[in-house]
């Protein structure tokens, strides 16, 4: 089955209100296996809501809108619509007396407009409002389902789950499933290229690629009869996808990098501790992320000036004066530096050159050295990132649990 | 003049990603007098997108897309709309410079998917992408106009910024200026409700407000047949909007907190560094976005173990036994500590119960403890903050540089 859906609302078209009841209802919809057509925001203009909701009945099966259902005068969409489907307005008494006592215990005075809140089109069902005056409105009619809703989140949502959702899906009567594949250290454009060589379109079979975070996330959905079915199709495709998706695959479940990481630390008992240079902080920011870290993130030093990679981290002179502070070197000595002093299993020590400036020919914007000394084990790894400041600290950041990573996926 | 707004996306359809984009350039657009017409959604379907956009061109004078300008199989909006207005796509080789020096610096292999990056339509140009690979795109035809632009916010909002606005402005034959307000430590709808009764809504002067990462930045808007009469309008209102706004107005230009406090740190040669525990290092990944802190910015601790705070930072163990960790006396602590290690004149010291768990009936979730020694001179503030824990955290390093703000505008 297919959907549209249309939120009203002055305040949502002119961007003072960010609309949010569209992204909940998409993944509601998603959720159940209704196609969504199409999400158009309008203002509060009965001609345009009109003509849009016309075209929107002709295209879909399920026409769902959001917003317009106050007592205000700039509130037309339940009355636009009727007009337009020809059902007269009727007084709902199931309706009036959910209004009159929400006013009386709130000992407020029931103003006229509110009335109009008790009108329904004739032939639809009212839907129970938990958190405010204006009922929802369901219809079915000439094979379609109607379904309008209150704009604000707190009164759509129980709406939604608590009155629309079941009906909508004993109506369809199919089946889905889907699965996550999280990737990290590959760009959105190369792994799309490598999935769709592999891949062709079918239509029981879907792989979606999404810039997360720390990477590119790989969504699967399966259809099918039932849900056994719809989940045969995830698993037929599943080794193939796996090996394409290689050494960039870290986990199976919609996480970002550094909820995995905490995750298998704790698992491996591991603790951990890190040294910054170029990233300020970012490492142990991403890793505090996650509740429940501090089993075993020890914490983390920023040492952007050089006498506290010296003094605390005891990174020697020399190493600084021959190598300088952007090096292999000095990464190495700030990742056996860290794990010394915070005394734990594992020592992570980034230093780079963040830019715009500070590059030079030999030593350029990007350079950023990344080392992880994994008892006692130690990897370094050279990298030329591009991009804003931001964007090379992000990468730093998310390049060290990369490497991080590998030994974990080790041992 | 008219317009309307074509989001188009699978990821943005499907609720996976909040669409933001279409609240900003209703904003901006509203912002210099063109009226939106409709704003609508679409996936990554070319005959869809062929059709609404058809329907849009119709009705509106501007047609500005996000959206489906990347390199994958996916993004059909150039082809389509190229297709559509019977415009040839050509090899641009300005395009083509710039996105080969991309993958130069980044020392990647160019994919064959984004060369078609490089083609644009006959006719149109090029709209310059500052932190990616995809153009944008101008066309005028039939005295239309059409702009597609990329979907990425980061992306998108420099890129309408620097090359859309001033174009739609000539065409609308009318001046503007433009001030910004930046506060911290107060919520928009709050803040919304504070100007809204003060300032009546005018037609030549109008006030919007914006989250940003650090706070909530008012745009002044002021109008006028030139740019003298347009900078009137703001001057008029500024002093009663700067008592109105007072002790949250950090600065009054587009900056974040931390780039204001990086700016003041040097102009009055303080340096400094923060002891971290529930932030986990974002106080001093915020500081370090800003290029050229070093100067400044000696380094941080974060002291997530208990051990790290007694050892590196010298809070006593009678303070944590007899207090706790998070308590007014070992955020002290914290901060004289760290300024005396690092040897530095400001020191910052946080520590909180972030969440969602460890929180307790007398020290709850949300409680934190900031601590700004400044020369000597001690500051402590208790906060109860609201929200997840990502929510926390940020409100916590947030909160640290609206207390060391005071520091910095009092000496």
């Amino acid at each position: 089955m297919k959907a549209v859906i249309l939120s009203i609302g002055d305040e949502v078209l002119s961007g003072d209100v960010i609309n949010t009841d569209g992204a909940y209802l998409s993944k509601q919809l998603g959720g159940i296996g209704i196609e969504i057509l199409y999400h158009q925001i309008l203002g509060d203009n009965a001609d345009f809501l009109g003509a849009f909701f016309l075209q929107a009945y002709e295209k879909a099966d399920i026409i769902i809108t959001t917003g317009g259902l106050g007592p205000t005068k700039d509130d037309l969409t339940k009355e636009t619509v009727a007009k337009i489907l020809g059902l007269k307005l009727i007084l709902n008494e199931q309706v009036k007396n959910h209004i009159t006592s929400y006013f009386e215990k709130r000992h407020i005075a029931i103003s006229q407009n509110s009335y109009t809140q008790c009108m329904m089109p004739q032939g639809s069902e009212p839907l129970a409002n938990e958190n405010g005056t204006a009922p929802g409105v369901y219809i079915e009619k000439d094979g379609k389902i109607v379904i309008l809703l209150p704009g604000p989140p707190s009164e759509l949502q129980p709406m939604f789950e608590n009155f629309v959702r079941d009906r909508l899906m004993k109506k369809i009567n199919k089946a889905f499933s889907e699965k996550y594949y999280m990737t990290s250290g590959i760009g959105e454009a190369m792994l799309e290229q490598m999935i769709r060589d592999q891949f062709p379109e079918q239509t029981d079979y879907s792989l979606n690629t999404y810039i997360t975070q720390s990477g590119v996330m790989v969504k699967a959905i399966g259809w099918g009869s039932d849900e056994k079915s719809a989940l045969k199709q995830i698993e037929n495709q599943d080794v193939k996808l796996k090996q394409i998706l290689a050494q960039f695959l870290y986990s199976e479940e919609n996480e970002e990098i550094w909820q995995w990481t905490a995750r298998r630390l704790k698992e491996q008992k591991i603790t951990i501790a890190a040294a910054e240079s170029c990233t300020g902080g970012l490492f142990c920011s991403y890793l505090t992320k996650v509740a429940g870290v501090s089993s075993v993130f020890k914490g983390g030093i920023v040492s952007y000036d050089n006498s506290i990679k010296m003094n605390i981290l005891c990174v020697k002179k020399e190493t600084l004066d021959q190598y300088g502070a952007v090096s292999s070197q000095t990464a190495v000595e700030m990742a056996s530096g860290i794990r010394k002093k915070f005394d734990c299993d594992c020592g992570i020590g980034i230093t780079g050159i963040a830019g715009p400036d500070g590059g030079t020919e030999e030593k350029p914007t990007g350079l950023v050295y990344i080392c992880v000394n994994f008892k006692g084990e130690i990897k370094v790894v050279k990298n030329n990132f591009n991009g804003s400041r931001e964007m090379v600290q992000r990468r730093s950041a998310v390049g060290a649990f990369n490497i991080l990573r590998e030994f974990l996926n080790k041992y």
